[in-house]
C-alpha cells in the first residue's frame, strides 16, 4: 500500500518547510493519503505519523480500513486536545492548506490554534505531490484511457443521422460502466454542429444532420483514476473551414505533444500551441488553456496555461494537451490527448486519430 | 424565469445588511441565479441588478442564456475595474461568502478590495433563500421523488440470492436515466447484511445471502433538483435485532416527522428521533444527524441536527427525515423520507413503506 509512504515524502516536505503538524481536509487528498473516501474528515499529519479525525457516519470503515489511527471526531473542536498535544514551550508551526479552507472555517479554527501556534498556509501542498504519478497510479490511468478509447469506438460506432447527443453520452457512459469504469469522470460533452463552438457544451436533446461536425470530449474513471480525450469526427462533407480549422489545431497540438519532456515549462507548453494557431489568425478564437494535469481529479495540477504560476514538467506527470479554435455559430475543433511525462520526451495514451464514419 | 427574482430577494437582503456589492462564486449558487452550469465565475449582486464574470470557455453560453449582463473573465483581476466603479467618497460595503471563498483567494482578493471597502464575510448568505423552495422547485423535486419511488420498486424486482450490490446500484441508476433523471445525486447506497451497519457504505461486489437485511439508500437528479430515500428490506427471515431495530427506527421516525410544522426548530426535530432512540437503549448507536435539506444539492440548509445553527422552519423547506442504528458487525436500518414543510405540517413525498419481497 503506497500510503504510508505518501505521508513519508509529505513529511519531507514540512519537515523542510520546518512545520511541525499539518492538517489535511480536501477529500481528494484524504482520499489520497488514506485510500478512503470521506465527504468530511481531518488528516493531521506530523512528524511521527499521521491521526485521522473521522464523524460516526465514516468511523466504523476508517477504524476497519484506516493506514493511521482514527479518532471519533463528533463535533466542532474534538480535535483540539489533540492539536494542543503538539503545543510546546516553543511555539510550533501548524500548516493548512489555504487553497482549501474557507474563511470563516478559518476564523474558527485560528481562535483556538492561533494562541498556540504559529499558523501557516500553504497552497495546495499535495498538488506537487500528487501530480508525479507512482507506477501503480499509471497503470489505472492507462486502464482508463483504454476504457475511454473502446468506448469512443463503440460509440463512434452509432453516429447516424438522427441519432440525439444525449443519447450517446448515455451509451457512452453505459459501455464504460459495463466494462470496467466506476463512472464517468465529468459529463461526456457530445456536441453536433454549431454546438462545437460551445468548449463547455452540455449533451442537448439536438438531432444530427448529415454533413455535420461530431464533437466528442469524454472520461472515466477506472480505481478512482480519470481519464480525458476529445476527437471531433467530420459526418458527411467536411464544411471547408472546419476542415482548415482542424488541421490548424491537429498541427498546434503535435507540436506541443512535441516539446514535452522533463525541465520545459507549463507556459512554455501553452505558448507553443498559442503561436502555431495565432500565427494562422485564430488566437483570439484558442479561448482556454492548452491542458491540465490528470489523476484522482479530472482537473489538477499542473495547469498547462501561460497565464499561471511556472511549473517546471518533471517525470510521472499526466497531463491532457487539448488547443482548440471556435468559431460562435459556426463550429469548432479541439483535439485532446493526454500523455505521461517520461524520461525523454512523452508517451500518448491515445495515439490513434478519430476513425473516419 | 424566477432568476430576477431571486436576484431581488437577495437585493432585499443585501439593502437589510447594508451592503452595496456582493460576489458570488459558488457554482451551484450561479446555477440558482443563473440557470446556467459553470464550474468558475463571478456573479456580483448589486442595488442596480447583477453582473456576470466568465471565462472563455463559457462566455458564449453566458452571452446568448444568461439573464444579466456577461462580462469576460480572462485572467485574476479582470473584474477589478468593474468593482472599484463602486468605490465613492463614503466607503461602501462589499460582501463575499465566507463558507465559499477559501484563505489564499480571500488575501489576493482583499489586496485590492481592502483599500477601498469595508469588505463583509457572510456565512452562506444563499442558504436561506435556496432553502424555501418555489412551485416550480418543488414540482421537479416532485418528480425527482416519482423517479426515485419507481426505480426503487424496479430494483426491489431484482432481489434475488447471489445478486451483487453494484449490480443493483447500476440497475436504479439505468432506470433513472432511461425515466428522466439527468443522473443520480449520490453513489447509490446498497449494502447487504452487516454492510448495512456503515451509514455512508460504498456498494460493493459481494452477493446476497439468504435471510439478510437490504439497506437501500437512493436519489437521483431532475431538472438540477435532487431526491433521497432509503428502506430495508428483509430478504428471507428477520434477524430479530434488526426487526427490533426496525421498529424504533421506524417511531422514532414517525414521530419526528409528526412534529414538523412551521416554527418548530431543526435542533427540536433531531432531538424528538434521538429521544425516542435512547429510550430504547440505542442512542449512542444513532451515529448521524437526523436529516438535512435537499434541492439543488443533496445535502444543504438546513440541517436538521441538535448540534448545529438553530433552524426555524418554514413553508416550502424540503428536509429528509432519517433515523438510523447501527450495529457493527452485525447490521443497520435506515428509514428516510423527505418532506416539504407546508402550511400546517408537511407532505411526505414518500407515504409509503417498502413491500415485502
Amino acid at each position: 500500500m503506497p500510503y504510508k509512504e505518501r505521508v513519508k515524502k509529505f513529511q519531507k516536505y514540512l519537515q523542510d518547510e520546518k512545520i511541525d503538524l499539518f492538517l489535511i481536509e480536501e477529500p481528494i487528498n484524504l482520499l489520497y493519503f488514506t485510500g478512503l473516501h470521506f465527504s468530511v474528515g481531518k488528516l493531521y499529519i506530523h512528524e511521527k505519523g499521521a491521526d485521522l479525525f473521522i464523524d460516526g457516519r465514516y468511523f466504523q470503515v476508517a477504524k476497519e480500513k484506516s493506514p493511521f489511527p482514527v479518532h471519533l471526531f463528533h463535533k466542532e473542536g474534538d480535535d483540539s486536545a489533540f492539536v494542543l498535544s503538539f503545543a510546546g514551550e516553543r511555539k510550533k508551526h501548524l500548516g493548512f492548506d489555504n487553497a482549501y479552507m474557507h474563511v470563516a472555517a478559518y476564523e474558527k479554527w485560528l481562535s483556538w490554534t492561533g494562541k498556540n501556534f504559529h499558523v501557516v498556509g500553504k497552497n495546495k501542498p499535495v498538488a506537487n505531490l500528487r501530480g508525479c504519478k507512482e507506477e501503480m497510479e499509471l497503470t489505472h490511468i492507462r486502464k482508463s484511457a483504454d476504457i475511454n478509447w473502446r468506448a469512443f469506438l463503440y460509440i463512434s460506432s452509432l453516429i447516424e443521422v438522427g441519432v440525439t447527443e444525449e443519447f450517446l453520452a448515455w451509451r457512452y457512459e453505459v459501455f464504460c460502466r459495463e466494462h470496467g469504469a466506476s463512472k464517468v469522470s465529468f459529463d461526456p460533452i457530445i456536441a453536433f454542429g454549431e454546438n462545437s463552438a460551445l468548449p463547455h457544451y452540455q449533451s442537448g436533446k439536438n438531432r444530427l444532420k448529415k454533413d455535420s461536425i461530431v464533437l466528442i470530449d469524454i472520461g472515466c474513471v477506472v480505481e478512482n483514476y480519470c481519464s480525458d480525450m476529445t476527437r471531433c469526427i467530420f459526418f458527411g462533407k467536411k464544411d471547408p473551414l472546419l476542415e482548415k480549422i482542424y488541421k490548424i489545431v491537429r498541427n498546434a497540438q503535435k507540436k506541443a505533444m512535441e516539446a514535452v519532456r522533463p525541465g520545459i515549462t507549463n507556459r512554455e507548453i501553452d505558448r507553443i500551441a498559442r503561436e502555431e494557431i495565432t500565427k494562422e489568425g485564430f488566437g483570439d478564437q484558442f479561448v482556454h488553456g492548452l491542458g491540465h494535469g490528470v489523476g484522482l481529479e479530472i482537473h489538477e495540477f499542473p495547469s498547462i496555461k501561460s497565464t499561471v504560476d511556472e511549473v517546471i514538467l518533471q517525470k510521472g506527470m499526466v497531463i491532457t494537451i487539448e488547443p482548440g479554435i471556435y468559431i460562435p455559430g459556426h463550429g469548432g475543433i479541439r483535439y485532446e490527448d493526454t500523455i505521461i511525462v517520461t524520461e525523454n520526451g512523452s508517451e500518448n495514451l491515445y495515439p490513434r486519430e478519430a476513425p473516419l464514419v
